[in-house]
């Protein structure tokens, strides 16, 4: 086992934070690193409820992802708290980069917040996080939150990879747009109407009815779990451990139900053949004979005078058959 | 020229409807004649106009394509009918499978209705309506409608290959529902509200207004053209003009801008990358050596004891360097 192995399963946050580094790094030999790396903490990951939390902005995600964090360190769980946002980069709706949204929650030694990785693609940007989740498992914590900006499909990233999706809405008129907005519904095991409090306390019952309807019309992920709404005022910190019972609830059903299980290996199937996938791609664009031929062959597609599939087609002929070339 | 290629160029109805069939067959051999005709009348194709029709059961998707239908033989088109559903084979919602749902236009000789093709997965019946459009474009329909059963996905495969996205409504209190459940508000270039007719035309301007605000909050597509909401009753045939009249001014304005061109070529490139990554996949899984790599590895990854990225290298190695399965 090599040293920083052995300190990340040791709990030691600064080795964890130098592992996800790695993780997120770009370079070819620390991608080789990172994989032995992974590879060797394997056996110790798994233990955590991975939950992912989506929501438009304003709907006060940071200040739930806080609440919840600390309602879990009460009830002595470790939590860490990572992002999934490939717009970051381009200044777009940036995440978790600003450390003070979860300005008490990060001081907490029983809790580990890691700003999103900059730049990159959703696939990239989700990989990191995969992988970074995973260390934060095998670091101890057996809590993940993963925070993920609203942006279509970062919400299809996040829900690949979590146990429980959260949709996280604000009461009122609003609403049903922010939904319309992203489609998220049927990727929602909890829906959570936050700010119930105050005046809009009223108007957060009504919300709760209208998602409760719409959840009916929406088809279940599982026969295990029939997705349900709880109401919070993450402000006030009321209403998180109803927050967190759901959670649990969804947890128990669907390990019962032998679902958890059947579900996590499915993603990470998925993700081993959308990897695979990436990684031919990305190596038939690093062979000069087949990225020649692409380039020439995209160019007649883009110009519509040859069918994709049969430029396809030609393109791997280029890259599998090297006695084609001549 | 081969004569299955000039009979579909003539304009023989009996010759499109087996250059279909081709197109939709697996098996190799056909598979090989398919990409022969598309190249060959790849030339004559990209002169109609590409509209996806989207709506939930129940909005009036099919009674709609026969108006709109009807409509635009009457100012001397000719329209081509497909679908997109992967769903049909099991029973989901077979849509344009009973061709009686558009008997008038079906008997048109100006039309042609062709069924969704059976079986499959999503992107091998994109593939195969993608292909269709190209034949019926060849053929000189100049006008081709694709509806799409509103399941997620398919939207999302028939927004890649239509110029324009028509989401189909109907008026009244579920209406913001159906958007969640489907989340393709920010595909859509044209929102058509159906069913303005009898009790529910006071409705269906609520509606309108309500989808009109909800148009504003959703980043668009592109700068060249903001989504519209339209009214309409395809039932009474009332409307229909207007629809199209959005249809051709979207079409208009995109042209006008060199954006028509940009995103046909666009998506003719995503098309090649993704037929590209799906035929190497498919390689890989016909090789021995890699596909027995993949299946143990597969197994591994499933019960969390190795790394999804891990395996998907040692797997593409496998594939690519023959010299290393010693």
């Amino acid at each position: 086992l090599s040293e920083l192995a052995a300190q990340i399963l040791d709990g030691d946050r600064r080795a964890l934070a130098r592992g996800i580094t790695l993780v997120e790094s770009t370079r070819d030999d620390h991608q080789a690193e990172a994989d032995d790396l992974l590879t060797e903490v394997m056996a110790r990951t798994g233990g955590a409820t991975r939950v992912g939390i989506s929501g438009a902005p304003g709907v006060g995600k940071s200040t739930l992802i806080e609440a919840l964090g600390l309602h879990l360190i009460d009830t002595s769980h470790r939590v860490a708290v990572l992002a999934v946002d490939p717009s970051s980069p381009r200044g777009g709706g940036s995440i978790l980069g600003d450390k003070t949204r979860m300005g008490e929650l990060t001081r907490r030694a029983e809790a580990f917040v890691r700003p999103s990785p900059t730049a990159g693609t959703l696939g990239g940007v989700a990989r990191r996080t995969r992988e970074a989740m995973l260390l934060c498992e095998a670091s101890g914590f057996d809590v993940v939150l993963i925070e993920t900006v609203g942006v279509g499909q970062s919400e299809v990233a996040v829900e690949a990879m979590v146990d429980c999706f959260l949709l996280l809405v604000a009461p009122g008129g609003g609403d049903e747009l922010q939904g319309i907005k992203r489609g998220i519904m049927e990727l929602a095991d909890l829906v959570v109407v936050n700010k119930s409090d105050g005046d809009l306390e009223a108007i957060a019952g009504t919300t709760a009815a209208d998602y409760a309807n719409a959840l009916h019309l929406v088809r279940p992920k599982t026969t295990a779990w029939e997705p349900r709404v709880v109401r919070c005022s993450a402000l006030e910190a009321r209403g998180i451990d109803d927050v967190w019972h759901g959670v649990e609830a969804h947890h128990d059903a669907l390990t019962g139900a032998g679902e958890l299980e059947r579900r996590r290996a499915n993603q990470s199937r998925e993700w081993m053949w959308s990897e695979l996938s990436a990684s031919m791609l990305d190596r038939l664009r690093h062979d000069p004979a087949a990225s020649a031929t692409a380039e020439r062959l995209e160019a007649e597609v883009a110009a519509g005078k040859l069918p994709a599939p049969v430029a396809a087609e030609q393109v791997l002929r280029a890259f599998t058959d090297p006695g084609d070339r001549a």
